[in-house]
Parts: C-alpha cells; sequence; structure tokens
C-alpha cells in the first residue's frame, strides 16, 4: 500500500503540528495553533476522531487506523476506507443535501478527512437509550433515505457514471467482508469472534444456529448483500451513524459503503429502532418507558411512510435512468404502468428490509459488534431477557418476511412479543 | 483512447503484412507470409473475423471495428469490447475447460484476438434451421453455464477477485448498454431501430407495446439485468454464438460479458431453441419437421435438466465461497440446510430465466437484431405467422413466469400455440 506509506495516527498533540498548513482545517479553527484545543472522543469501532476547537471555529478530524480499534492490531483493515467514506459523504451531499457533515479538507495518504463539527448534535443511540423522544428522525431520515438510493441507482444516474462508480466502491473490499461474515454468517455458527451476554441465552442461541429455514434465509440474504449492486449504499445506517438535536438530524460515517440492495439501508435502519424498542425495559422504572415504546413504534412506521412517499415522488419526477423508461409508460399515455411497477419495486424492498432487519437484529446480539441499547443494561439477566424478545422477534421477520403485509403487523408483533415479558 | 490510436483496421491483403511477427501466429500458420490464404468470414453483428491458412495450420483473427458493423460507422462501439471478450475467454476456458476457442495471442491495441480455427465446426443456428440434430448441445452447454455461472460467483470464487473483476468488467459499459436497450426496451415503444416482417403483425406489436404487465415485467427484468452483479456471464449466449459438430460443442464470442445474473445466460438460450422451434414451419414441407420440433423441446428440457444436474454437484463440491457456507450447514450436521437452500437458487433462477427467455424472444422479433432463424424464412406470410407465434409465447411466459412449475409444461405452451397453426 505505497499509497498511505507516509500514514502516521494522530494524537491530540501531534494534531496542531501536523495540520498547521492544512488550509482547509486551518480557516475553520485559526493560525493560531497554541490556541488549539483538541480532545480525541472517537467511540466507535475502528476510527481515530479528534474535534478541534480554536478561536474562530471547530472541526473534526476523523482518521482510520491499520486496524479494528475495537479488536486490536490483529485485525488488520486498510486505510483506503477513509477514501471511500469521502467519495461517499461527496454523494450523499449532492443527493440529500444538507444531511451529512460538510467535507472541508481530504488527505488520502493520511486517511483522514476535516469535517464540520455537529454541536449540540448527540448520538441518536444515546438520546434512545435516554428516553428522548426527537421529532424530526423519521421524516429526516426516510427522505435521506430516499433520495440517496433512489438517486444512486439506474433509476436516476446516467448508467455509465454509476457503472465508473461501482468499479471504483468494489474496491472497498475488507469493509464488506467485515458485514458479510459479522452480519450474515457468524451468528448461525460458533464462530471465534461471538459473544452473547450470559448463559440465560445459550438455549435460544443453539436453537437459532438449528434453524434451518433461519439460516437458509440469512444466506438468502447475503446473496442479495453480495450481489445486487443497485445503488450506493450508506452501508452502516443504525443509530449510531446518526447525529440529532430536536430541530437536525444528520448521518455520519459511511465509510462501508458500496453498491448493494436499497434494502439494506432501510432494514438496518429499522432494526436499530426496534432493538431500542426491546432494550427500552432494561432503562426503567415501572412502565416509565410506555411513551418512549410508542414512539419508538410510530418512529419506524413514520420512516417507512416517509421513505415510501419520498421514494414516490421521485419516481414520478426524477425517474431518467435506463430503468423503466417513461417512453413505455407515461410517453404511451400508461402512467398506471409506471405506478405497477413502483408497487413491484417497493414490494421487494419492503420483503427484502425485513429479512435484513432479522439479520441485523440477530448480529448485534450473539455477534462481535454489540449495541450500546443493551450493552448499557447493567443487570444481566434483565439485558439477557430483553435481547431473548429481540431475537425471536428478529427471527420471525427474517423467515416469514414473504407473508407479513405491513409495519402496523410487525409493530404488533414487536408489541406481542414485549407483552409478554408481562405474562 | 489513446489506449487504441495506432488502431487499423485489418484487411484479408495487409494482415499477412501486419502480423508477420506475431508469434502467435506464424508459429501456427507457418512462417511464409506469402504462402498465408486469408479470407474475412464475418456475418456477426459488429467485427472482422478473418480466417487465416497456410502450411503449418490455421487460425482465426477476430478483430472489432469502432463501430457496430450491422449498422455501421454511426453507430460507434469502443474497442475495448475486444479486451473483455479476450478477459472472458480465458476465465471461460479456466473454469469449463475445453469449450471455448483457445486463445494464441491478444493485441490491447489493435483491438484483435489470434485464437483456435474450429473446423469443421459450424454455426448451431445453421445447423437448426438445416433440420439437423446435435446430439451433444444439451449436455455440452448444460455444463459450460453450470460451470462458468457457478465458478465465476461468490458461491466459488474468493469475494476480493470477484469484486476486482466485476471492477474490471463494469467498464464494458457500452455493450452491456446494448442489451439494456435493445433487449429490454426498444420493443416495446416505436425505438427507431425497430423492425418487423410485415403489417401481418402490426396488430400484435401494437397489443404487445400496450400490454402492461408484460412491460412492467420487462423492466422487472432489466432491472435483474442491470444491478445483479452475480456472476461472469458470457452475455450473448445464443445459437449464433456456438459452433458445433456431432461430437463437439464449442462457445464463440463473449464480448458481451459482464457481471450480471445467472439466469440471463440460461434464459437467452433456451430462448433461441424456442424460436428455432417456432421457425421450424417455416423451413418444412408438410411435416417433414417434425421430428426436428420434438428434438429442439428435448434439448430445452435436457440442458436445464443438465445445467441442474451439473450446478447442484458444483453446489455439493465446489461451494467454497462466502455465500452458504458450509459452517451454517454440512458442519452442523445440516445437510439438508444446504439442499434446502440450493433449491431457493435454483427455484430463483427458473422464475428469472422464463422471463428473459420470453424479452429475448420478443428482442428477436421486434427489435433491431433479428434471427436466421426467422428471417431465412423467404415467404413472408408465414414468417410472420411463424414469429407471432413465438411472440406470443415469449408474453406468456415472461408475464407468468412466477406461476410456472416446470418445463414441461412451457414445452407443453409451445405445443400448443404451434399446434394452433394446423387448427
Amino acid at each position: 500500500m505505497t499509497r498511505h506509506a507516509s500514514f502516521e495516527a494522530l494524537t491530540a498533540e501531534t494534531l496542531p503540528v501536523r495540520l498547521a498548513r492544512t488550509e482547509g482545517l486551518v480557516s475553520l479553527i485559526g493560525a493560531d495553533t497554541a490556541r488549539w484545543r483538541v480532545r480525541e472522543v472517537g467511540d466507535g469501532n475502528l476510527n481515530l476522531v479528534f474535534i478541534v476547537e480554536g478561536d474562530r471555529g471547530s472541526a473534526v478530524v476523523k482518521q482510520a487506523l491499520p486496524y479494528v480499534r475495537l479488536v486490536g492490531e490483529s485485525w488488520p483493515l486498510p486505510l483506503k476506507r477513509s477514501f471511500f467514506e469521502y467519495h461517499a459523504l461527496k454523494r450523499q451531499a449532492a443527493r440529500a443535501p444538507g444531511t451529512v457533515p460538510k467535507v472541508h479538507h481530504f488527505d488520502d495518504a493520511q486517511a483522514l478527512i476535516v469535517m464540520e463539527y455537529l454541536s449540540p448534535h448527540i448520538i441518536l443511540r444515546k438520546a434512545l437509550i435516554e428516553g428522548r423522544q426527537l421529532p424530526r428522525i423519521a421524516r429526516d431520515l426516510g427522505l435521506f433515505m430516499a433520495r440517496t438510493l433512489f438517486r444512486g441507482s439506474d433509476l436516476h444516474m446516467k448508467t455509465a457514471e454509476r457503472k465508473a462508480d461501482l468499479a471504483l466502491f468494489a474496491d472497498n473490499v475488507e469493509l464488506c467482508d467485515i458485514t458479510e461474515s459479522l452480519v450474515f454468517s457468524d451468528p448461525y455458527f460458533a464462530a471465534p469472534l461471538n459473544r452473547h451476554t450470559s448463559p440465560h441465552l445459550d438455549g435460544l442461541v443453539a436453537e437459532l444456529r438449528a434453524d434451518r429455514d433461519l439460516k437458509v434465509e440469512a444466506q438468502r440474504l447475503k446473496h442479495l448483500f453480495a450481489a445486487n449492486a443497485e445503488t450506493l449504499l450508506h452501508g452502516d445506517l443504525h443509530s449510531g451513524s446518526i447525529m440529532v438535536t430536536d430541530t437536525e438530524t444528520r448521518i455520519i460515517d459511511p465509510e462501508f459503503a458500496f453498491y448493494g440492495p436499497m434494502a439494506f439501508d432501510v432494514g438496518m435502519l429499522l432494526a436499530n429502532f426496534w432493538m431500542a424498542f426491546f432494550a427500552q425495559a432494561g432503562h426503567e422504572q415501572a412502565g416509565s418507558r410506555d411513551a418512549m415504546r410508542a414512539y419508538l413504534l410510530e418512529v419506524i412506521a413514520d420512516t417507512w411512510a416517509e421513505f415510501r412517499a419520498e421514494f414516490s415522488r421521485l419516481w414520478r419526477t426524477e425517474r431518467d435512468g435506463i430503468l423503466y423508461q417513461r417512453a413505455l409508460f407515461e410517453d404511451q399515455g400508461d402512467t398506471l404502468g409506471a405506478e405497477q411497477a413502483l408497487d413491484h419495486v417497493l414490494s421487494t424492498m419492503w420483503t427484502d428490509l425485513l429479512g435484513f432487519a432479522g439479520i441485523e437484529i440477530h448480529r448485534r446480539i450473539l455477534g462481535l459488534a454489540h449495541n450500546a441499547d443493551f450493552e448499557t443494561i447493567a443487570d444481566e439477566d434483565l439485558r439477557a431477557a430483553c435481547e431473548a424478545r429481540a431475537l425471536r422477534f428478529g427471527r420471525h421477520i427474517a423467515v416469514n418476511r414473504n407473508r407479513i403485509h405491513s409495519l402496523d403487523e410487525v409493530n404488533a408483533l414487536a408489541c406481542l412479543i414485549e407483552g409478554e415479558r408481562l405474562a
């Protein structure tokens, strides 16, 4: 990797010296680096994240490390993921303006991106754990997904450009490999990196690993994930990749970006809301989170409704690509033909997103990378009980995804499973 | 395209002079170029094809032209297609040994490939028009498809290699564009390049263009074709891309190669057999082709059976990729889990191949590139009648592909439609 031959990880101490001449940073913070205040705040699984503040303003400096931070140097991970994050941020900003942090500078050799410091935003997952109801997330996230997924596909892009971009992102193979292994396979056999909360879950884990229908579904979904290069995905769109205030929603960390199936982003996001729902019992006293649970189910229903509405609007107004051409429908006076095709596309997406959601829930409880929603439940038995309900829910929607008709049904299922703890 | 700055089209006269020092050719033909006999035999739609013979032996020199030969210089087409043909031939030779011509030399700048001259092979389409029954084609083509499609996918390849190869072939965008436009869209609206046999078909053409369900299916299939980068396809696997003797079957012309859905190659091939079936009536006297029709339906059934058998064998013995990993099935003692997943994969492929077959039939009769099967029927009314039956057949299998269970049903449908001409 000669492209990163000069790479050196930053520290809070070396950052002002090393980036003193980086115009994109200096113009934001001020030229007197002695007055820069730098702190490392990365709490994710992979990277270094510095907040730099000075007289003039602030910025985030995100730098990749040549290994998985969560695991250590024993798991190397290429620095080029920073390149893919940079390119994904540029495309998302163009396709869904105002939804991602502004990028001020990119240094490929040092695998670092200087970007907007979002403040007073907090990570959505943290807010949901605290029981905060964010009023805008369903609308903002529905719009973000519809716009990025639609506009990055052959529904809208020039195909030659999409294929060139597909080729570019095809090199993000190591990060796709993480998803392919950790999400779609590891939870369903005794993979070395797996862990789960307590022996209380052993029986259920064994049951899921022996569940033939579930495993076949998980592999069908992996096949779809690996083969179906439909659009540029965020690739890791969970509540830890979203920063919020009451009035704003911003999406960060698209380093897993690649061309994959639209339903993956949507399914992963909804899965994380359903996990937040099942985790509430671990954070409440005597029904104090009832309203929060109702809010989460409403967010799920509204996110999917907003997504569908915006996707449909774009279908009717920006369907300029090679797929479902107007020449075959509207231009022949057959508007309903285009609507019929839209129903097909949304129906397939619905079926697939349920599958992806179910699998995402499993890997967050059985695999390597767990969710703070559950992890912050101190009482191990309580945590295991919450997780067990989520696991059963995930199994049901993954295996029965072809026979489930509406989000109302899925949310009713979540309530049914959640209600059983009271019985 | 600086890569082809020195490109110059060969002629039968200039070839011996220009290739006199091409070791891969000289070693086959002999060093005395004065004794080379060269003739241009290209009868396809795109390229120059020379047969070179000499004292020592023979070879084919295939050279791309910077435009579509069938249409002329008004339709430019990049020379790099020769690069993709070369790379596809190498991969097919490795994955299905003995099925493609040996490659002796490749010149990227001149867009030319020196390859084995297949003799006394003839083009399969010609043989079928003549009413010849080739005994080996079902088995050979079933094996070819199973081996190339399986071994070029994540079922077998290392994923990092598949993604690098996907990126390589993603640049074959102009040839994919031909398929995307000519196969999936043009037949269903008044595209400028369309033509059909006679006004006798006008009514049916209008009916098909007004057929909402058909058009939506065609676009669903285009979506699949454009997005589902499952394996390295031949990309143009019809009976004109196959050379045969009674004892050998060889597959040529993979310049349309790219990563697409497995079902596309299979569907296109079977479609061309069904078209041969419907064209027989144009080449017979009083039932003289009854046996040939029966043979063609048998070839179709056997090709799909051979494909399934070999694909299943590879599934059980060479499933070494990231999909449907043994760790989740056989290694847990769950052989039936792997068989269940195989059934899912084959079932989806079956549904999709029927769709691709139906669409391929339409474009060969309504679009730009017609088939010799029908074109060689001199009587225009007879030709239109044969084509009408094929069009109705194609519509039925494309639209009803989710509700058709077996090849026997499809062949029975073909017989029913063919039988109606007698009524």
